[in-house]
């Protein structure tokens, strides 16, 4: 039996962090640099009263519908999905509104995922598989697989997990 | 710790099944009634080319969200809540134009459920919990907990599982 492997989304597959910049210039006036943004979080960046202005991008309708790929992310699944039993993890629960865009974007750029590998979760802790890729480090407290931190702006200084900086390593690594 | 317990929306928490005969009346002129589906696929009582219908009505912007609920299921998920980990697992994928119907219905009717709480997937393989309530035994195949199967027309003749029939029984076995 193939191992199963589990992939995060956001900051994984898709780039919705360039467009929460992009909106957040767009309105604020404030440009944040990739320099910031190393080892914080987005909310961490601007003035407390403007902190949930990302959770209302994230939820704002169309939002995930065309984010940008990640380099080589699609390459790289397509020959994961043969050799493991694949699924996509993503805990979009929190923002409703971004089901069925999350839905549709896989659709358009991974079309050879079947629906039935797609789990859409709020907490990931029901989740087991083989291994797990996402990158947060949160999301690995009760996974008992192996568990591979994708490098992102929030968690380059994080220590203590297995990383993988692109899909070309994911690649090396798994395949 | 807690015991993880995943519990099935459709035909668990909500009936679809009425809905789905009663829209069937209503574009063919048929009835089906509660005794033709005893032990059947609703997709087998029609003929082969409406088998079709079933799906269409599902994903159906809209049909979801006010389906009625279980006798019982509210106020015995609200006492389960209390002692279990809970988790809401419906293998929505299949359908993506449920997906926020199926949230926003959970919202109105329990609303003690966090967004965390809830996980809409593809394939239940992935999931698991020390205990799962389903109406599909096909989801119990690799699920290493404890497994409850929740009486619904489709499965009154499957004899291997452990069975409930009802809230009550439920609240019975588990509270």
């Amino acid at each position: 039996m193939k191992q199963t492997l589990a992939v995060d989304m956001d900051e994984v597959l898709a780039d919705p962090v360039t467009k929460m910049c992009d909106w957040y210039a767009r309105d604020y006036g404030v440009s944040i640099t990739a320099a910031d943004l190393q080892g914080h979080a987005l909310s961490a960046l601007v003035p407390p009263e403007r902190s949930h202005i990302f959770h209302d991008y994230l939820n704002t309708p169309g939002f995930f519908r065309d984010l940008p790929l990640l380099p080589d992310a699609v390459t790289v699944m397509e020959r994961l999905n043969e050799k493991y039993e694949l699924f996509i993890v993503s805990a979009a629960m929190e923002f409703p509104n971004s089901l069925k865009d999350k839905y549709d974007w896989l659709g358009e750029y991974f079309p050879f995922l079947h629906w039935q590998q797609i789990c859409l979760c709020g907490s990931k802790v029901i989740i087991q598989t083989d291994i797990i890729i996402d990158d947060r480090s949160r999301n690995f407290v009760r996974h008992r697989g192996r568990k591979l931190l994708f490098t992102a702006h929030h968690n380059v200084l994080e220590k203590e997990c297995e990383r993988v900086n692109n899909w070309q390593e994911v690649a090396s690594l798994l395949l």
